[in-house]
């Protein structure tokens, strides 16, 4: 069989407080076509469905959407696990139900025994869990952190596996790439709540979710999906996607999708960015995060640019401002007031006002006092 | 057919601070008993299953256990609607898979028109709306209320009886005793968003949520069932309960449910309520509501009360405390001070200390400088 391979969707996040619901189903409206294209025999979600626990009713609006889409619309099994950022308790309303058009969701530890057979493969779907559920649910207070109730929890399944399928993992955790026997490589990288890898080893594939680098593993047979959208600067430079998994090869192939407005980090000088040689090489209407390589001061700096850039979702400056510099080397003689001054003049394009000297005059003399 | 009409859950209510989840899980075992013992085919609830729009993780739970005790552990079909305290956007979730099982759960006006047969009735859903969802619906901006809405609701629904079955509504609103033709009266009563009862006349019950007492209507085939539990002090004398309707005789019965912690105002001394023998003729862990006959100031009175009485949520007194109406009469004359040092002394049994006699000064020196 082949299944698509997608998490982390973060459905209600902002970017720098923009919405990015719209964006959100755009792509997904690709993750769709590409189910369909590919003509998936199931679609399974690694957790992270929502940004939050208490979701805004767009956010319902919209996961609901998703799932009747998937699941009714395409008539495609969906084997989907709570995240992290995911309310186990919200996230499960309607559960019961869903079964019977073959939309699977844990949010619970405990269901994550009952495994679901499709075709030639038995997913299990172990949403995040924390340590407590463990040791509840295996009637053990010595398992404190999610390093140490993996093995457990990986042999309970193990002990469930029918030997002629192949055995798929869908789980929502930091995996960190070392083994048990050198505890000191997991704790520095991933620390007892991360899991090891080995742990991992009976699965054909363990289908994850957390991370939003698809390449934060490098292993053929675990693999994070990455998110659905570029979620911060830092993932700028990531390609985001969807994997299509094919049981009888084992193989996967990864396939990008488009967003409709990019993540990207400029780096230019005002007068550049503003010009119309420069503008028509952008798509204007990214989220940039925008580094000056100006020195001087550009007043209204941000009004400014987003008059061409309008999702501008952070600025920064390549080196100090030049007023900063200049000031430690050669006005640090200077009278506060006259830096004062000095300094508005060149911000404002005008000199203080008399009334505004004497507002900056009292406003100093109250700053030594409270020294 | 045999229903039973419940309405006004209110799921995740506070009464005073009292969280009253454990009182409401109580009472709908007894709910669900009188489900099997009067063998109805269906459950009707009429609204407001939350009590908020963004109910609590507790909340969720609940509602969701309740849904899948009635529909599918006792495998009755349930006719639903929201009210005016559900969000339809999160109560919605899941709705798509619950028809499989005869879970009917109607959040928007535009699902009202699509009827349920049961039987031999025909049920219409109609849920809490507001006027722009009628003026959008029917595409007519005219339609400024409830009120004004309800004749072209009622006309569509009509438009699609099936001759030969009962119909019954099932909504969530206010509805007023008056006709259209005195509609003096109709604003007196229920104002521009109430509806008339007489346009729900081709209906053979209306089975209602949103007012608490059942006898807020005196009609036939107009009913509230009142809610689950009472939910103030002003439903203390309220009989709580469901309503069991026979669609062939067209008659109902109510039966009562004995709530785990009754609400009751209790008017007694204080003496009198901490005596064994008043003790003995209460159920001591209700919610109560007390009014005090004393007129003396009685120090530390909520904390001795509810050494006795757990549940207090309300604390009056039937008259003014004897301290500020004596101050009128006898002690008006006397400085603040010495007044201050009285009164501390009567309710605290000690007199003031040096220390505190300090501080009480230059209290009121501080508040006649502020004057």
């Amino acid at each position: 069989m082949r299944f698509l391979h997608t998490a982390d969707w973060h459905i209600g996040k902002k970017l720098a407080g923009f919405d990015l619901i719209e964006d959100q189903r755009a792509v997904f409206e690709q993750v769709k076509q590409i189910a369909r294209d590919q003509a998936v025999d199931a679609i399974v979600v690694a957790g992270d469905l929502y940004d939050r626990a208490l979701p805004s009713e767009a956010a319902v609006t919209t996961v609901n959407e998703m799932l009747v889409e998937l699941n009714r619309d395409l008539a495609l099994p969906v084997l989907a696990i709570s995240g992290n950022h995911d309310s186990a308790v919200r996230l499960a309303t309607g559960r019961e139900w869903y079964q019977a058009t073959q939309l699977y969701l844990n949010t619970q530890l405990s269901e994550a025994f009952t495994s679901v057979t499709i075709d030639d493969t038995q997913f299990f779907l172990l949403p995040y869990f924390e340590p407590f559920a463990a040791r509840q649910y295996f009637d053990d207070d010595k398992l404190t952190n999610i390093n140490g109730a993996m093995p457990r929890v990986v042999a309970e399944m193990v002990a469930q596996f029918e030997p002629d399928k192949r055995h798929v993992l869908v789980a929502h955790f930091f995996a960190a790439g070392s083994s048990h026997s050198d505890s000191e490589t997991l704790v520095n990288v991933g620390g007892l709540d991360s899991v090891a890898v080995d742990d991992l080893a009976p699965f054909d594939y363990v289908a994850l979710g957390h991370l939003h680098n698809r390449h934060a593993l490098n292993m053929d047979r675990i693999q994070y999906a990455g998110s659905l959208l570029k979620y911060s600067v830092s993932e700028a430079n990531q390609d985001k996607g969807v994997y299509i998994v094919d049981t009888e090869t084992m193989t996967r192939e990864f396939i990008p999708v488009v967003p409709e407005h990019d993540v990207k980090t400029v780096t230019a000088s005002f007068e550049t960015l503003l010009s119309s040689d420069y503008r028509q090489t952008m798509n204007t209407d990214d989220y940039l995060a925008v580094t000056l390589t100006d020195v001087q001061v550009i007043p209204n700096v941000m009004q400014k640019l987003r008059e061409v850039y309008p999702r501008i979702i952070g600025l920064g400056r390549k080196q100090q401002v030049a007023i900063a510099s200049q000031l430690t080397v050669t006005k640090r003689h200077l009278a506060p007031m006259t830096l004062l001054a000095e300094l508005f003049e060149e911000q404002m394009d005008q000199p203080l006002s008399a009334q505004q000297q004497k507002w900056a005059e009292r406003a100093l003399r109250a700053a030594k006092e409270a020294d």
